[in-house]
């Protein structure tokens, strides 16, 4: 009786209830369409992860890296974390009262960011330098965090971290079941990355690799503090990428994916190594769902990427094409 | 029946047979004596991994770092890179006919390291220059495992890895069995420490912090390619171990494992911590099995951390006392 009754309820609620769900924990990849690109994914990581493959990797050396500007969230109309820089000149103007007259702080507060980056390179450093330094870590981190929780993208209205790839969060999941490490390779600051990637990546600050400025150990009245200072101490970007992959993780990972020609040596570096590698580029061509843009980009500029990715065996994922969903966390 | 043999042959052999190994594998401390120090580090990481405590840690933050050279091996009569490094002096020699003539070369081809080191800081530089640059790093790799696997310590005649404290490796094994991640953070170069650390620490590559010198990413004759350049990046030592820290795990560790004032800033940081933490020193005073020294060393300094050791909390491993088993691994 008890029995019957319970086959009943399957048959009659079962389908419709669990269905779904069972279907979505079955596919990994739910975001991703049906394809050659996705095909691609799962026939790789299943090789390398299953017992008895000619091509099984041991778990310690599994180890995936990803960039974070394009890859994993976006990068449109700039950077995120010059978006921040930006609104961290409007808030701090108040007690800077010789900004008023001084670029590229006066443009900014004028609200004319095309002036206020014009001389460029120079100008970005003065206000990374103004925003990023003179400040204890445990503080850049809860001012990080509040900016992440009240700020707005201008154009999606979308907050920061709700700008993140569905596809590749899936991505990131699929590799962990599989015994992967996942790491973040990034251009942008470690010290910015690490406030949201435990929480929207579900990587742990110890696997976010980035750009950093000098930070100094002080003992301030007592107490013990790290300060950030003025000036680099590494350009985690380009051909930088494998070297700070070479001094925090001391292995060549064997997966690799980045969006621009920032990402180039590093996809290079993955895909030369003596066993089997997987090398991709998310390829931003959906204008509709994002942004499309590639070669004449000044973020995220991709042509050389482009250019040899068929040669060098890299995967293309497109976004239009491969992906279902864009945005989203869990 | 059954049961009553059973019953019978437990009862007759069940306590030689079993109980000895019972026992061991119950005490994973078991080269440490009973006394005070066993204690405190049992208690305290009871406290911090058993659910439901006041005291209770999650397991993502139960980081512990240990220094290298003197905490879980030797250092005398000088750092063993410092030996390795002047092994190679002498094997690289005969490529290198103007040495003859020049210091610090020529003393050390004489035998006469106390001349070779005369001029201090920059001799040292010049020998880790000449035998730690212009190489690729999987060729510096094979070399130092090549060098590990054939050197003889100077007086005790024992292979370099021989010389790990057994009480040390069953820390590391312990804390790993309740949740932590155990990680090197050593004054010694991260590239040195790599190739052996996975194997006698259980400690894989990217848990290993370091000195590093400069490395390029260069592509030779087609071929991706680390190059360890002349030049230093960064020295893990002092107060660049908490700076270390930072930049590479990104949270405050909750255990602090050194021997000299070189770790003192290490300790500082991760006993100022907000949370339950915990710092040792290993206090080299058994002249009998391994060296007696603390204040008047050049190797292992231990003045100031002897001083505060007691009003910060921190416990001092006595190898004469706490440890009843010196070297060896598993």
């Amino acid at each position: 009786m008890k029995t019957t009754f319970v086959s009943i309820f399957i048959a009659l609620v079962g389908t419709n209830l669990f269905g779904p769900v069972r279907c979505s924990a079955e596919d990994p990849l739910a975001s991703w369409r049906d394809g050659e690109t996705k095909t691609a994914l799962i026939k790789f990581v299943d090789e390398i992860s299953s017992e008895g493959s000619p091509r099984f990797v041991p778990q310690p050396e599994r180890i995936a890296v990803f960039d974070n500007d394009g890859t994993l969230w976006s990068e449109k109309p700039m950077y995120f974390q010059a978006l921040f820089a930006i609104d961290r000149v409007k808030a701090m103007a108040p007690s800077h009262p010789e900004w008023r007259d001084k670029e590229p702080f006066r443009s900014i507060l004028a609200g004319d960011l095309v002036a206020a980056l014009s001389s460029g390179e120079e100008a970005l450093l003065e206000i990374v330098t103004a925003t990023h330094s003179g400040i204890a870590t445990q503080d850049f981190t809860k001012i990080v965090r509040e900016w992440l929780t009240t700020a707005i993208h201008p154009s999606t209205g979308k907050r920061y971290t709700q700008m993140v790839y569905r596809p590749m969060l899936e991505v990131l999941s699929y590799l962990r079941s599989r015994g992967f490490k996942t790491y973040i390779v990034t251009g942008g600051g470690v010290e910015f990355v690490r406030v949201f990637a435990e929480e929207v990546y579900g990587i742990p600050p110890e696997q976010v690799i980035g750009s950093s400025g000098k930070v100094a150990y002080e003992v301030r009245d007592g107490a013990p503090t790290l300060v950030k200072l003025p000036g680099i101490h590494f350009i985690d970007d380009k051909a930088g990428k494998p070297v700070a992959i070479h001094y925090q993780i001391g292995r060549r990972p064997i997966m690799a994916f980045g969006n621009s020609d920032g990402d180039f040596q590093m996809l290079e570096w993955v895909s030369s190594g003596p066993g089997p590698n997987f090398g991709a580029l998310v390829h931003h061509d959906d204008a509709t769902r994002e942004w499309a843009y590639d070669r004449a980009s000044h973020v995220g500029k991709l042509a050389r990427g482009l250019d040899e990715a068929p040669r060098r065996g890299w995967k293309l994922f497109s976004m239009s094409k491969d992906w279902s969903t864009i945005f989203g966390g869990n």
